[in-house]
């Protein structure tokens, strides 16, 4: 049924979901400064059948670099789904240990993302799907490669890679795939298991129901759980349409199943995105929002709640903790998931990133969904022209066959929803594992806070002091 | 100037020169027997431009399998530029080392050579460059990867790849990108150095030299060195042309510069090959040859010949070791080096396996020659429409930077031009390097045989454990 679908493809944006890029490059939360540079790659890096090239963009910060230093540590951010300068300012991790190792900052664009179209603005155009050819894992990964190359420039500079979630899973296959150049990967929240076959498809939603569970009282996932049949009653009439919409300030209300589709899949997406940015402070990464958000969407549904009615309103008050913390929206606009970095997701997940999602309905607090990959995969055909391959990843970055990885650090916060895909025990004595018992999505890459558990303190002490080793080693 | 790059074009062809295929595939040294079936394989793995399908040949050999195993070695031969028959023929070693190890056989036959032809009979049509595109490494490593899956059918098995000269790259660099896929690699005579920049390009020249000079007296290379003048002044005169050409019994007599340059480019070619297969034993890999033919073309030129003439047909009955040892032949066809699969190397040099050669004309016997990039190039568009990209192997397989490879056998023979480009230095304790002091180009990888020198038996002996152990090793 198409209704899984639309949840799976939903809950597998990884990081950039909703409104989020609005948010960010509003530019209040900027800290970090740096060029703007342009880098040439070719289009196809694999095929001899054409030498069209485009420019990939990459941020540029060398304030902290000792110029006597003649091997100058390179901190390379391997850019995910998203406008790079979104990574550069949340990744305050990066820049706080470049200061420490005087390294050169680099973040580079994700070609497909941010301004790095190779057709630009015609780069997601519908009727031209050939556009979309070569946005792949290993297209990026060679951008990456040349632009390392040009920036050591024949020098012996020891390059470390760094990336959170999607970036995170590109940092470590760089590391396993290109390990001449870079001294090692430190690849934070990144789940490279959450493949078909590997990986059961409902471990999200189990941690994301655990995750609300354990925030306030366990009241919170019963009315969630309960909800669904509430949205699904009050949908069946006119009245009960409107009485949500209201309820939820709707800037568009719900006139028909379509509508009370998108929404239904709208807060599923939510609950997701809460459980990952349910950080110990305030931020702004995915919506503005208060410190431990699931702490204060539970607050709301701390009592259960019997009747339709209630339970419509303490969850509009709940899920407004998301959708309206700095109380200036006039209305809730559900539809904001359509920017160009959003598509670029989607094209993914209808390629390479096939990661299977579903939830059986009784251990969680989700509706049942089923993985059903043959309707995926004809929605992908349609929206795209794209038969996805599933089982291209596990081929090529082995899966659960590590053994030889080398020079990563996997970090994983256990109240992160993606960590079920992560990389939680070591292949061998040269891969570290470091578990954030209390952390989020990639909580270890942000700034340090004075609000940051001991947990991920200890973390961010481990990963500094493994890079510097790597740094050390590197031969030169 | 173009006669340079006809030299290195000619020397840079591995292991498929001249006249070969037509011997080896005549069947009278077919020893092992096979199925020969066929996988299907994407046109182009990287990119999701069309979901086009060909089928690459492999050969099967089930006859050494204990049935009861669960956990049965599979021997995969990463087939190089040729018929993968040829291969299978000439690779005795794997066939010894399954029956010991109750191994299945398999050899993969490259893309674009044999019958494994992406375009059918219009896949070398030089009005369509465009199906030359997908030839690649990185294309070949996938086949083989995807092939390797489905022969493993999710069960458990052992996989060691095999491979000599190109093949033994491939090897090499499979095991390097897929170590989840193969145990490990011999990689037989595999010159992964040979790349612009980091290896000498007189190196190859340099080593022919020193085999012929030790092969019987050093009058051999004083004569070889001088006959290059002796043929140019012969060319010069339409009785000089006549002259070498009733000497060396050419079919087409040399009329014209052309011809003439033709003739250079190919006894250039043949010291080469003599270098290469200087076996201890008759042999028929690239032609018919006697054991140690390098001597035996060095026992023609033991006199030092102060006059054209006398050195004309001192070099006529020299080459004869090579070009009619067996005496069957009429005249000497020099143009037999235009069939598919020499087709297919000459497509690979002009894409990504850009090794350069070159001569300085006084440390060797060879005439002198640059290495000009920007010819060679352009010679490759004007053939091809395809422009090298001459870094590609350093960027993607790390050059002399190889420090996390494990489970790899380099084996070199120094008798073997091409151990130049070889690895020769171990860059950890979980790689294995061979040298074979008095081995040929992978003798190690070829049937045992009395006349054997000790250090190829020992050779394979260490191979044999070794392989044996990764064997063991591997984690089921």
């Amino acid at each position: 049924m198409i209704g899984s679908i639309g949840a799976a493809a939903a809950a597998i944006c990884i990081i950039i979901c909703t409104a989020a890029l609005q948010v960010e490059a509003g530019g209040a939360e900027v800290k970090f400064k740096y060029e703007i540079k342009e880098f040439q790659v070719p289009l196809d890096h694999f095929s001899f059948l054409s030498n069209a090239t485009f420019n990939i963009r990459y941020l540029y910060n060398d304030s902290f670099v000792d110029k006597k230093n003649a091997h100058t540590p390179i901190f390379f951010y391997t850019g995910n789904e998203g406008d790079i300068e979104l990574f550069a300012q949340n990744t305050g991790f990066m820049w706080e240990l470049a200061e420490k190792q005087r390294a050169l900052l680099i973040f580079a664009e994700h070609r497909y993302y941010g301004k790095s179209l190779p057709f630009g603005a015609s780069t997601f155009n519908a009727s031209m799907p050939d556009h979309l050819a070569y946005f792949t894992v290993e297209q990026t990964l060679e951008d990456y490669a040349m632009l390392i190359t040009f920036l050591r420039n024949d020098l012996p500079l020891p390059v470390v890679a760094f990336g959170g979630s999607y970036g995170g899973m590109l940092a470590a296959w760089f590391r396993m795939k290109y390990p001449h150049l870079v001294a090692g990967a430190l690849a934070a929240s990144a789940p490279i298991l959450q493949f078909p076959g590997i990986t059961d498809c409902d471990i999200f939603y189990r941690i994301v129901t655990s995750v609300f569970q354990n925030a306030y009282n366990s009241n919170c996932t019963t009315n969630i759980g309960r909800s669904w049949k509430t949205f699904e009653t009050l949908g069946g009439t006119e009245a009960g349409k409107k009485q949500i919409s209201d309820a939820f300030h709707l800037c568009n209300p719900i006139k028909n199943d379509a509508d009370l589709k998108k929404f239904l899949d709208y807060i599923e997406e939510v609950y997701g995105n809460l459980a990952m940015v349910n950080y110990p402070y305030n931020s702004s990464f995915l919506a503005p929002l208060p410190a431990y958000p699931v702490r204060q969407v539970c607050f709301y549904l701390k009592d259960l709640h019997q009747n339709d009615a209630d339970l419509l309103h303490a969850m509009a008050s709940a899920l407004a903790v998301y959708t309206n913390y700095t109380n200036s929206a006039k209305c809730l606009d559900i539809s904001v998931n359509s920017n160009a970095d959003d598509s670029g997701w989607n094209v993914q997940t209808c390629n390479q990133m096939v990661m299977p999602f579903c939830s059986n309905g009784t251990d969680t607090m989700f509706r049942p969904s089923n993985w059903n990959f043959k309707e995926f995969s004809d929605k992908c055909y349609k929206d795209y022209r794209l038969t996805p391959k599933p089982y291209d990843i596990i081929l090529r970055y082995g899966g659960r066959n590590i053994e030889t990885a080398t020079n990563i650090i996997f970090s994983n916060g256990l109240l992160d929803p993606w960590s079920g895909g992560g990389v939680l025990q070591a292949p061998n004595n040269k891969v570290d594992i470091i578990i954030l018992p209390e952390g989020a999505h990639h909580l270890d890459l942000r700034h340090s806070d004075p609000a940051d558990p001991p947990s991920v303190r200890d973390a961010r002490n481990k990963e500094a002091s493994i890079i510097a080793r790597w740094i050390q080693e590197f031969a030169y």
